[in-house]
């Protein structure tokens, strides 16, 4: 049987004040989801454990069965992945700034004003090769940008150059062992080019005019190799794919070698078509066995604090399910959830459990007919993270018996 | 967000006859733990693993966060800090009895007739020090008692004195390594000073002189390094304290780096001052981030097997909610449980999972309105001890993401 894995990234909530006490998945119409929960089974998920609050990088990795414990190396080169740069296991990320430094080579200011425009222009211009290293540079958001190393020899050795405060000159690049020798060459070569490539920069001529703080230094901190993912398709002999327009999400997808099946023109936003992304996930069904689907929408509702568009986004999630997975619902494995909580009131990611729905042919009924995180708790479901691929893989009739 | 954890010592129980069919808690009018549960959340603790059944010491330590796999060193350490004597990590903690031998040095009795009055006295005499030993001696209840080793270059490397039976002389203390050399020295020259000062102490000739067994000798087993925890306030970045009587409960705290708040008078037993204790955790909560508070008459009424006073008991803590932390419920987190259940009709810890209330400012709410064993599973809490220190200090908000 066939598996689509739907994140509703953020799903979970608390009472809102605005939503009359409910959750925006309480107050939300959503007849597809109650549906589902009242013919298949519905609890609630830790997605690393109780009271640990996950990132997106962290749970999804869990959700496809890789211990972030194992397999997750910091922010660095999960961030890069966030920029949408493309990594491949190995990689060496940092997270790194734009800054200005003055005549001197003084760190004025860690965050060039926190320039927003145009830094994609300066961010293509550092791209380059070193040696036998290719170096990859790509914008993040405001000054923020993601800096990496591919090449033979690359590891984490290194010291960073932010001195993490202003009125210091960048700190010096060294290799934190002989073996990072090679890297804090390629770094301080970089360094060095990138000083050059920046001051010359048309942009930074134009903000020189305009009396804004150039863009005219690097600085990189938090190190971490890309890990290398055992391959999906392999581990769970099935062929997998995803649809997501969040590059963080995407990115961890392609690492474990899901093939892309994202349509063109979607985003990670509230405005999405979801519609579309849906469409498309039960198209790649008829191609690959296991499709996760990640829609962004609840968790940037989240953290905007917007119950209300919080609410709104689920029923549009509801309503999609109407044209595409309700259609071949007694024919597959659903399972709908969230990658962690992300309640209105408080604006971030919170460990609050996520309701977690499971829906397949012939499966035991909970016959609860809302789905929420109030009626979940009521559920036969109560599961870790790193529990879900098993239970989809035995929903599906997919997992071998551990025995005789 | 400032927490307060009040851990009724064997809290859960079984259906009691003599309760019609009630457990103590379901029996308990408990108007402020009962409000606290329709407003926040309650759930099932394992206090260490479904079906292990927990000591207080493994429970507190794994309560704390200290998984005691890696943290328990055995009873020795343990029933050492129970008996009030405040131990360091690297102590070396033997469980002993008082024995008594004949003239040929042959153990007739090793529990010297179970004696009870004056041992305080016989154990204050055998502290001392040898070499740069420091012997700590401490009596228990009846003929138990502790005896600790601390100093340079003492460890477990040696072998019991205890012959385990009568009729049989105690054991050679030898050294079972080249490093136990000198922590076996050491335990040779205290058994042979103990000898001596046993001998001739005022409270055995007054036994011999009423035809009572003699203390006269010193049996010991069961050696256990004192763990060296990582400090609780370093650990969690948050300050720490304690109110709690029983001495086992207390040695942790300690050991950990809690700080202790305990007011003077309160005891560990039924009668103690639930009022003067809580009062004193409000007060501190002033000073620190965190306050452990240990009651124990509830374990100590199910050990008697007294289901009319561990009710009793319940209720009285519910009294002392009252004017304590019910003042300050929307500005903390308040978490109240057990660390083991007694049941009544068992009169010894089992494994039976805990009722757990969890209540913090804009939580989820599981609208059960009675707390206890039965509408507890209905709750949206399913946890294990080790988790419990993640929950509150995200439900604190003072947990950092994991990841991005």
């Amino acid at each position: 049987m066939k598996i689509v894995l739907i994140i509703a990234d953020g799903l979970g909530d608390r009472p809102s004040d605005s939503l009359g006490g409910l959750t925006p998945l309480q107050a939300a119409k959503k007849y597809n989801l109650n549906l589902l929960a009242g013919e298949g089974m519905v609890g609630l998920i830790d997605p690393i454990q109780p009271g640990i609050v996950p990132g997106s990088d962290t749970s999804h990795l869990n959700y496809l069965g890789y211990d972030p414990v194992k397999y997750y190396t910091g922010r660095g080169p999960f961030e890069a992945m966030g920029t949408g740069l493309q990594l491949k296991g190995g990689d060496v990320a940092f997270r790194a700034n734009f800054a200005t430094i003055d005549h001197d080579g003084v760190v004025v200011d860690r965050r060039a004003g926190r320039i927003r425009a145009g830094t994609s222009k300066l961010a293509k211009d550092l791209n380059m090769k070193i040696e036998d290293v290719e170096v990859l540079f790509k914008e993040g958001t405001e000054h923020r940008a993601a800096l990496v190393l591919r090449g033979e020899g690359i590891n984490t050795e290194v010291s960073d150059n932010d001195p993490h405060g202003e009125n210091l000159r960048p700190k010096d690049i060294i290799a934190t062992s002989e073996d990072g020798k090679k890297t804090a060459r390629i770094l301080n070569e970089f360094y060095k080019r990138s000083l050059q490539i920046l001051k010359e920069h048309p942009l930074n001529r134009e903000r020189r005019g305009q009396g804004l703080r150039e863009a005219n230094a690097i600085l990189y901190r938090g190190g971490g190799m890309v890990p290398k993912l055992p391959d999906f398709n392999q581990r769970y002999s099935i062929k997998g794919g995803y649809v997501a327009a969040v590059a963080l999400v995407a990115g961890i997808c392609k690492l474990v070698g899901l093939k892309d099946f994202t349509p063109p023109g979607v985003t990670g936003s509230t405005d999405t078509d979801v519609n579309k992304k849906f469409q498309y996930a039960v198209n790649a069904l008829k191609e690959v066995d296991f499709v996760l689907v990640n829609v962004k929408g609840t968790d940037i509702a989240g953290h905007d604090g917007n119950a209300k568009a919080k609410k709104e986004f689920i029923e549009k999630i509801d309503s999609a399910f109407e044209s595409s997975f309700m259609k071949i619902k007694d024919e597959i494995v659903i399972c709908f959830t969230g990658d962690h909580s992300t309640p209105v009131s408080v604006r971030e990611h919170t460990s609050d459990p996520v309701p977690i729905l499971l829906h397949y042919p012939g499966s035991r009924m909970d016959r609860i007919r809302e789905f929420d995180e109030d009626s979940a708790k009521g559920g036969s479901l109560r599961l870790r993270g790193g529990d879900l691929m098993n239970v989809l893989l035995s929903s599906a009739n997919l997992a071998e018996k551990y025995g005789a």
